[in-house]
């Protein structure tokens, strides 16, 4: 039987260790949205299907996990649908519920259900897990953690900057260091307008965003599949050619995007962005990056990307600006911008660096070795007062033997051990032990309430 | 379409408001677990159906939320299956995965998967959402919290002890005052033996468990009408109707359960454990009550039920020792104890008695309000400061009317505003506003900065 302890693919146990680094990482991330005014909210795991379908396009439909109705399902059904609907009908005629995909349509939801009881512009962090019945391969799972931050309500870009110091923020306080790329969806947007392509933003986007991947050639032989007038591809090339530092760039741009309305738009934005930015003094590198379209497509302005610039791992925080997203649920016109950071890459990257801390600070300290019942009267009050002190302490449950209550605190890592035998008892003393040197010292409790940092405070 | 903004009946939302109370509980709870050596994991939301299934009893399998396999999950049925499987039978052939119904289960099955990873004894705490297809009513989730602490791997009552510590700083933390109930099922098997219904012992816990609401005369009724010999209940009577102080109790069942070995072995167990509370000092109120049977089955040795003395509300911990948890998945004789907080009911009784601290400390504590982009340039280096020493502090993105963002601090509950206009820039001063009383002064950004305390801690 005892195979049958085991998860379902693409799902994963957290173990303590992983735990303590997990928690390492969403401790900060949310210590920088609560600096900056984000409110934390949570949403239920199962939203309606009607609130998910069709917000992630034909494929995201695919990979939501459904949830069977309970009861009697088959009940409401005819008999004929069984038989005759093929299983992704079938699947929306049993299913009335599915688990959250990410947690930006939830927030959106939340937001015009709620919309009389919040103060915009509505600033919110959510950190939980989303799933998705994704073919799990290495660094992909079907259940994972977003940590986003959005604020709503406000066209301000203000807003965007912010987004950009919690950036900097997070990331320097977990000692990485990080490259951010900033782009903007209307230049996109005039780009297409001006070479005369304006149907095929989204195929110019897509194809911009290989450009590192499979190069030049093959991405103009892309657009041209995908029916882009040759002109029009010709005319894009200075685009995807351009040079410079970022005040170059967009000079450059403000005259090719000279017939533009929203490419200038887009422009102004970028400088004025640019100049939070020079102001603001960042930590991390910078760069405006007209290749970066990333590929949701509800971004209408301002678009983030954040990668590592120590370890090769795609995208580790990304984000941008939607004017519309909550006009999928009727309230129309409300902008909004956000971010959200990808925990469990930035998990494989702090461990591919080794950057997480060696100890969490909040483990055990100290381990009392359970030598019987006498010493367990004497021992337990001193414990009892460690605790109170926030001192994480321990006690061996069992009188077992020394060697293996000694080797419970070498795997867990503990740094301190007590021993009180029959004469620490009539002394009155504790002998510390110290598991790293091996030095021992005797101590009254008092001594070794003294002598041990507190670890938890209250 | 607003309409369409909802969420499954029996699920919530959590505002910033709830969710900052939420946390409240959660990080006590979670302090306290961590300074008693207890270690975090997390498991994930879907467990493979062969895991859940059968665990809870017929009832429980019933409310297992199942997840519709992906893709053509038709494809491998026989076409006779879906007409002529019930749907309850067709559930399992269309499903692989469920939600976790509780932790415990779950935990059991990390246990054994990850059995030669741990260290024995091995002391868990999990704080994750569960889901049980239930019928929503007044206090009953479809998704809720459940904070568990487990000790697996030592039969010694120290845990029980230690665990009866760590419920009583939870809710002294909280600043709620509770009643311990304690009891233990070997007195309860031993009582089933020596009235010679043994086989009886799960009727008469149920029937002793329901003595406070149906009364003394139905408990009787109902044990006959289960078959238990009439004899059988008169000899019952003693027990039920039992007086005295712990004690007193403890030496009357000495006696009564002289001729079972179980029923005496519970009676030493509950003995060392009023042993080990007698020199712990708690601060809450803690009783033996022989009508203490919790429903779950798999106790088999002392059971921890947790009631508030200020406000009704049923039990709001509970816990007990299994003696084999871990056999269902293949490793057997593995001693567990373990407790769970139900925060949700937590959170209601804390609602009720007005006892959540008024504003969360982490909250914002400043807003600058936002007269333009000159104004801005003035203030952003002052905000970063603030934010750099650990105030959570907030610039309105918009230069709005003063109305607008002086009801956004308003509402957000912000006590301190700060003002900056032409006059301010040129003094290189700042005005702050004191929300609450009204009191203006004008300060260097230096002087600000002193008189702020520092409410995040990095």
């Amino acid at each position: 039987m005892a195979d049958k302890a085991n998860i379902p693919k693409g799902t994963r146990d957290f173990s303590p260790l992983e735990m303590s680094r997990r928690n390492f990482i969403f401790d900060r991330i949310r210590r920088v949205f609560r600096l900056y005014g984000y409110q934390n909210i949570e949403t239920p795991a199962m939203e309606n299907l009607s609130t998910l379908m069709g917000k992630y396009g034909e494929e995201g439909d695919k990979l939501l996990f459904k949830i069977l109705n309970s009861g009697d399902f088959k009940a409401k059904l005819d008999p004929g649908d069984l038989k005759d609907l093929p299983s992704a009908r079938l699947g929306t005629r049993i299913s009335e519920k599915g688990l959250r995909y990410d947690l930006t349509v939830p927030f959106a939801r939340y937001v015009v259900q709620h919309r009389n009881e919040l103060s915009f512009p509505f600033k919110r962090y959510q950190i939980q897990p989303v799933w998705r019945a994704d073919r799990p391969q290495r660094g992909r799972y079907r259940e994972f953690f977003q940590c986003d931050a959005d604020v709503i309500g406000s066209t301000s870009l203000l807003n965007e900057f912010e987004l950009l110091q919690i950036i900097d923020e997070v990331f320097s306080d977990l000692g990485l260091k990080v490259l951010i790329q900033l782009n903007n969806r209307k230049v996109l947007a005039g780009v297409a307008g001006v070479i005369g392509a304006p149907d095929h933003m989204i195929d110019i986007t897509v194809a911009i965003d290989k450009l590192e991947k499979i190069g030049m050639e093959k991405v103009l032989g892309e657009l041209e599949e995908k029916g882009v007038p040759a002109g029009a591809v010709q005319l894009l090339k200075p685009i995807l050619e351009m040079q410079g530092n970022t005040l170059e760039k967009l000079a450059f741009l403000g005259d090719y995007l000279q017939d533009s309305e929203t490419g200038l738009n887009g422009v102004a934005e970028l400088k004025k962005l640019f100049t939070y930015l020079e102001a603001g003094a960042l930590r991390s590198e910078i760069e405006l990056d007209l290749t970066l379209a990333r590929g949701l497509n509800y971004y209408t302005g301002s678009i983030i990307e954040v990668k590592s610039t120590e370890a090769e791992m795609g995208s580790i925080c990304g984000g941008g600006r939607y004017d519309d997203l909550t006009g999928i649920f009727g309230l129309k016109e409300v902008s909004g911008v956000g971010i959200s950071f990808g925990a469990d890459r930035i998990y494989d990257v702090m461990l591919q660096l080794n950057r997480f801390p060696e100890r969490d600070e909040m483990d055990t300290q100290l381990l009392f070795v359970n030598f019987g019942p006498r010493e367990e009267e004497h021992i337990l009050p001193v414990l009892h007062k460690l605790r109170q002190r926030g001192i994480a302490a321990e006690i061996y449950p069992d009188a077992a033997k020394m060697k293996k209550q000694m080797s419970y605190a070498n795997s867990r890592q503990i740094p301190f051990v007590v021993l009180v035998g029959e004469k620490e008892i009539e002394e009155g003393l504790l002998t510390l032990k110290e598991m790293e040197s091996g030095e021992q010292f005797r101590l009254t409790p008092e001594e070794l309430l003294e002598r041990l940092p507190k670890n938890i405070s209250s």
